[in-house]
């Protein structure tokens, strides 16, 4: 079974199903760029997949940054002179300035306010706000809230602890035909909010799911890693292994409603991206390509200078594009499972480019061969009896000449991959295709 | 006598007459890809120009294809038990499926409609229809004929050959003060139809006609082929001359009143495609440009990547995008004598760019030299005496770096080939400007 | 001090005024390709920057030309019988064709018409002739003025002298840290024209000042000569010097309302070509980008194929694009310090891209550095407390991989110049960049 049976024979519904039910699980944890709410949402991941985690001790030197202390948080509140917890780390972890240092202790209102955030024009929303390199502490809440809080004497307490600890990262490593691989990294820092994180993550997830389940040409590599840190960290500990990737995506915000975005690698014109944008423009969908630029996901650091990889980011409405980013309102409401179906259904696309991309050399290169005789030529404008475009071997035929990949072939002529790939085989069956090694 | 010497002097209307005449006396030949119509056509041909006739047996391994056995036909009809030809060859050779195996018997109505074609949404028109590489016969007819079929036992009478013969294909060699050649390509295996091969064959045997009067830069060979099998034939037997090949142009339906279009070579910037489409960008009318595919006419023969020749197709309507294609209204009243003539005028303004088309070294490159004192310099916007444009003329100075033929100094500065060809005339004079050798 | 603290400090009001002052000054005077109105021009230039002057004796060969007889005139007119001026050199020497050759005789107006030249279309303009290398004199008037001359015998007077002499032109050379020199070269040979030269040559009169009053990475020429004939003589007497030349501008049409317009080297994408569309296109105003065409002003020469210098043209409205130009319309009202001042602005902040335009190694290639911990990030999307963007920095940082320099990051970016200069500024200070040498 490979990945074109795969793509035949998944029940993408049913997946998406599962899809979505995994990224509710993992909502409720808080996670951040260390610490056990990241361990807890990879042990939930290895019900999936197989995870290997790697823990990398604080202080760590990865390149220009050393890997920081880890944070853990178990309770935190405000509470006014009534002892009612008027803001509750219980409710929404994004109550919590995250990696904020512990604090226990009175204050006053205005003592108070310098270490609340609120969204004013969006009264009812709690933000999500982090404070990774510098030592302080805060609350998030709803406008709303803020509004209400009178004049008191509170008990202000997060119950967190910064301390030398470890970064944890996962990976699954899935070994193909080649060593040659594909990167799928997500990041997986982010308490809970669904579109930006766990989407990613999930989808990722049953991606690996189903890649292990079939004969594969190329090595796949999904890593499971804080935001930026985790990149610049797996990069620092891998720096000798990333010659194999050639190609790869970062997988994030693919739930929500909007279309599909490809942000292009750094090169902007290899593999992955023609692969990616083929999938796009023939998904019968709207869509955006956007230029690569150098703030966003990890992808900026694979195409730092100094590796330059080819690695795009997957998105839907991409990071910062949308009113509910790093907000309570990017909830297990604003993601759906039709939304995570059809981003899920693309990357399979995608990965099946890559598997099938190959080049091919006409072996009856002077002039066309004769298709009628072995059956491939029914009339001009329909199919062949085996449902095999004519059009489509004409194609592959003529620019097989050792310097069109397939990809190459569908884009020139406008066909769709797989029709191109169905094409391709006919031939090869008939020996009018070899490929080139 | 050059080329723009003969484009200065040809009367177009009256070629355009003769174009026209010589298409209309080919009109009743029943041509098929092999057979005596064919040879028939050929040998008018030789009433314009001396075409040498090649004969190539049935049973004759080309590339991937075999020369198929010879087929003639004299007669052809359905009668009904009155004795009345129902369908009738001798009123249209399009009654007959090209390529038909002899037939005689009587039969059903019933049994006799699946060897019927007609096209039910043009009710008058009668199909072309052909079966050349399957036995297999049949009878086209308009719909209107086939709903006034009553039940009946009918007498169907085809009186065809199908047996070892000849391919046959005529050429007219000329050479010219270089064995690098033009190629112009025609199919001539079509039977009653007017601009798909009529009109090709018409032009290109009086453009070979007006070109073996004149001096000739380039030697130009003019083939007369039945279509695919007879091209992949030519290559087949001339495969070691096709390196002389610099430019090609395929000719097919030149007759009718659609606009000008140029399919391009598969390398598709070729000095024939900038040649084709600067005539085209000039001649003031609606023009269509559009990519090689691997369909289409001969030119998927000689663009198949074991020889990607230069060799581009000229046409007015492409086929298959006129309702009249392959029907019995591609007839002598769908091609006119203007649409002709502005076809062949076309085709003699690509050849002279082809025979001028050098490149030149300016030899005074430091500064521009002083035109005023040659007389070539009367007062800018204006043209100087000698008719010569001033700017074509500082245009071909600057650009006559030895990176720049003529026809790229014309299209760099969007000036017509020939004022640009003037303006070098007039400074070579000068002896400011040398061909680069 | 070098160009970003001029561009900061400097009074561009002020300065506007002195161009507009300096261009006033030489207003009156009646220059031409030799003779003592140009010296007088270059002596006046002479109090604002200490030019060389360079005297090339007539009948000099330079390349395909020669150095023609030097021209000066004290006087003309045309007398009526009863003895007045009714054309008359002193009020405008825009009334005489340039280079006539001295004349002194009475003639009828039949006679004298064909001498005559006026716009019947603009009735109150003067137009301005040459007759540079034709022996021949005119004088040119309204067209209401020449409605109004009788039927009379008329003294007609041109006491001018056409004799051996020099062609003279201006040169101010600015030595900086390297030899490699930017050419600003502007014609000086125009009349009573303030656009179409004034206003160039007092714009490179104040830009020569300014640069050498600050330190300088490249070397500055400022030429000031006759157009054509004074290029090509200064080419010729420079030819061993001309591979210095990395970067030129030739200056004209600075002063009128129009939008700036720039016309690209012959070559097109070189650096000047790149840093004039970069000021152009971050200008917030409208602009033209042409590409290079084999006539204008002396890029002509710059820009033959013997030198194809990177030499484009600055222009607010172009030659003979407008309607005053080459008339008295083009006078003192037409050009405005306001225009001025623009086009003095964007050929300051075009050096200043020359300057700066250097190439950097990013330090830390390998993953992004911390910025903040070196307190060059505070928030993203804001600035960091020096004033520099962090965008800028990221950008600056990606491409940094020894390929692109500051304008070529600035143009990829979208950013403007100065805030990548910036970004890199901070870089290098924190030893994150480090020049290519």
């Amino acid at each position: 079974m490979n990945i074109s049976d795969l793509r035949r024979e998944l029940d993408l519904d049913h997946a998406a199903q599962e899809i979505y039910q995994f990224a509710a699980e993992l909502y409720p944890i808080c996670r951040s760029i260390t610490g056990n709410g990241f361990r807890q949402t990879l042990s939930q991941t290895q019900s999936h997949i197989p995870l290997t985690l790697y823990e990398v001790p604080s202080g760590t030197q990865v390149f220009d940054w050393t890997v920081p202390r880890e944070w853990n948080i178990r309770d935190a509140y405000v509470k006014n002179s009534q002892g009612d917890r008027v803001i509750d780390f219980q409710k929404s972890n994004l109550h919590v300035v995250n990696y904020s240092i512990p604090v226990h202790q009175k204050m006053s209102l205005e003592a108070l306010k310098p270490h609340l955030f609120t969204l004013p024009d969006r009264p009812d929303w709690i933000p999500y706000r982090t404070s990774y390199y510098k030592d302080s502490w805060g609350f998030c809440l709803t406008h709303q809230q803020l509004l209400n809080l009178p004049e008191d004497e509170y008990e202000v307490c997060i119950d967190s602890t910064l301390e030398p600890g470890n970064l944890t990262y996962g990976e699954y490593y899935l070994p193909g035909e080649t060593a040659d691989e594909v990167l799928i990294s997500c990041h997986a820092c982010h308490p809970s909010l669904a579109n930006d994180n766990l989407a990613g993550i999930a989808i990722a997830t049953f991606l690996a799911k189903q890649l292990s389940q079939i004969a594969r040409r190329y090595s796949y590599r999904f890593i499971f890693i804080p935001a930026t840190i985790g990149s610049i960290t797996w990069l620092s500990q891998n720096e000798d292994r990333v010659d194999n990737i050639k190609h790869g995506l970062v997988l994030s915000c693919l739930g929500d409603s909007g279309k599909s975005t490809y942000k292009k690698s750094r090169r902007g014109d290899t593999e992955i991206d023609r692969a990616v944008l083929h999938v796009l423009q023939h998904s019968g969908q709207e869509f955006e390509a956007i230029e690569f630029f150098p703030y966003g996901y990890d992808e900026r650091q694979y195409c730092s200078p100094g590796f330059n990889l080819p690695v795009g980011c997957l998105m839907r409405t991409p990071n910062g594009k949308y009113r509910e980013y790093h907000t309570s309102a990017d909830n297990l409401e604003f993601i759906q499972p039709i939304y995570l179906k059809d981003s899920f259904a693309k990357c399979l696309a995608v990965f099946s480019i890559l598997e099938h991309n190959k080049t091919y050399l006409n072996q009856n290169p002077k002039c066309e061969p004769q298709l009628g005789k072995r059956g491939l030529y029914r009339a001009i404008g329909g199919t062949s009896g085996s449902g095999v475009s004519e059009m489509a071997m004409l194609w592959t035929l003529n620019l097989s000449d050792g310097q069109h990949s397939l990809l190459e072939i569908a884009d020139r002529s406008g066909s769709e991959f797989d029709d191109i790939k169905k094409a391709a085989d006919a031939l090869i069956e008939n020996d009018l295709l070899k490929e080139l090694l």
